[in-house]
């Protein structure tokens, strides 16, 4: 498979990275936004300018969208897919049911096939959660996030006055986890089941104690939470805090049983040394399943839930089930 | 959809409930090779003669076949894929090629669709090994199983001269699965990955030390493995063994980014009460599915890998959607 690369900052990284480990597939090229001579790709892969990518339309079989999801990839996608097929990493959830909408309709009408929504959350652990809950229908699901960097609650410290550099941990509590493994279906107050861990680059002469006591106040990301504050020097930042881990679990525990007596429990857990590498290495081999469905004549918008898990392995059916199986 | 059940023992009996718990689902009834009156389902459904199944054939969407893989399942599954369409747990890892071409023969021949090896492992084990390695080409593999109740080993042990009953736990050494948690792949033996705990009641007079013997140097089942050996009561038995719990964790670890220098862990963890209940729900849930795709006209013979996941769940593409991807 012959595959593009839109935008090129962390995730447009980590596809790079993961195009080079996946056996069938190709890298035409980085497009870019920027001045294509000041992209230097880790690989060595070619640069060319986004403007420009129509003009490569029959060398490419699927374009790989890395943009944001706050502004970039709402435009992007349904723009890309009247003339490619495509795949994004949209993760705003509530906006997924009309960044559907938009792509399908642009996906259907131009003829291409379209995944969005794809990496982690959302990606695979929707997956668990639809795989569980469909297996186990009287039951309760759990998500829980971390350790890992927000960049979300990163970029929100970042904003107050006084602060230079901020990274914020999300932290799953150990506590809630064992709850929810018991089975006893506890509900959980946000407070309950995460912590939030600041650390902090104050800009000389702030004032630490505002900056703290506004980062604990702020309404939606941390009110809600038990909040840690610690300042750290730019050095220590650049140390400690360089690399983007993440991870999080998805739990659902249900009854079976004439009257209900057993108790189960699905746990699907991810640690992360890298949150954008591990999203790429979804995306491509979601990638894989699209390319297989275009060269089927599907078009249209699809998630992860659309996908038959075969269609993502560069082994044939014989192969999976004589291994896999 | 219209499930029949053909078989009724511990499996037979979990379907019975999971059908109850499916919103969607209405059991026909239960057939069965032995006298229909000396069969009380749980749930009191009709119960009726294994051999008088095709006179039911227009009432019935699907057969879920609760036979065991020894014997029953490779002989009833092609016979009855002539006239239905089936789901089965076949569950012997070697042969499932030979039954998959089998069962496909049939079932595209008289135009029915079929699911083999479905559960959980064969099933969402199977999945789990499949989404991982997708993600990761560059990894290891692990499965452990436990702490549960074989069967097999069990059986194994009963068939020792002196042996009146006997129950064999699995269980998963903690020390590996923290090894393989590390992201090191470490190549494991079999007495590194699991324990094998025995509960053997014996005849009154037997010779306790070379039953003891016998089950620690059986080839295949102990002698690979450090086994304990544990004489009780019937009774204890009867009180602190009768239930068929079970479970394991699937493991995969791997490397992402330009120099391989980021390490991920991908574990799925199966808690389960019920051996066979747990596996009666995943039956019900690829059920569904299994009647989706007849309903499109798809025929002959298929394994998990090849279900898209959105059909395993009642609800709609837009539901699903908008509530857990």
């Amino acid at each position: 498979m012959k595959l593009a690369i839109y935008g090129y900052g962390n995730l447009g990284r980590g596809v790079e990275c993961a195009i080079r480990q996946a056996r069938d597939a190709e890298l035409v090229g980085v497009f870019t936004r920027r001045t294509p001579e000041s992209v230097k790709p880790l690989t060595g892969a070619p640069v060319f300018a986004a403007a420009d990518l129509l003009q490569y339309k029959d060398k490419i079989d699927l374009v790989i969208i890395c943009g944001g999801s706050a502004t970039d990839l709402p435009k992007m996608t349904p723009v890309l897919a009247r003339d490619f097929n495509v795949i994004d990493s949209f993760d705003t959830h509530a906006n997924i049911p009309q960044h559907f909408d938009a792509v399908d309709a642009a996906a259907k009408e131009s003829g291409h096939i379209a995944l969005i929504s794809c990496g982690w959350d959302p990606g695979m652990f929707s997956l668990n959660r639809l795989y569980a809950s469909s297996i186990l229908p009287d039951g309760a699901d759990y998500t829980f996030w971390g350790r890992g960097v927000s960049q979300g609650h990163s970029d929100a410290v970042r904003r107050i006055d006084g602060v230079l550099d901020a990274r914020q941990y999300t932290v799953p509590i150990e506590a809630a986890l064992d709850a929810v493994r018991s089975g006893t279906m506890p509900e959980l107050t946000a407070r309950q089941k995460h912590l939030r861990e600041c650390y902090v680059v104050a800009a000389e002469g702030a004032d630490k104690a505002r900056i703290e006591q506004e980062i604990k106040e702020m309404p939606n990301y941390f009110a809600d939470y038990d909040t840690t504050v610690t300042f750290i020097t730019k050095e220590e930042m650049q140390r400690d805090h360089a690399s983007l881990p993440h991870g999080g679990f998805v739990i659902r525990t249900g009854k079976t049983g004439l009257n209900k007596e057993h108790t189960h429990v699905i746990e699907y857990k991810l640690k992360l040394d890298s949150n954008p590498e591990f999203t790429a290495s979804v995306l491509v081999a979601f990638a894989r399943a699209m390319c297989r469905k275009a060269a089927r004549g599907e078009t249209g918008c699809k998630t992860v839930f659309d996908v038959a898990p075969a269609d993502l392995s560069p082994l044939t059916g014989p192969e999976l089930r004589a291994h896999m199986l």
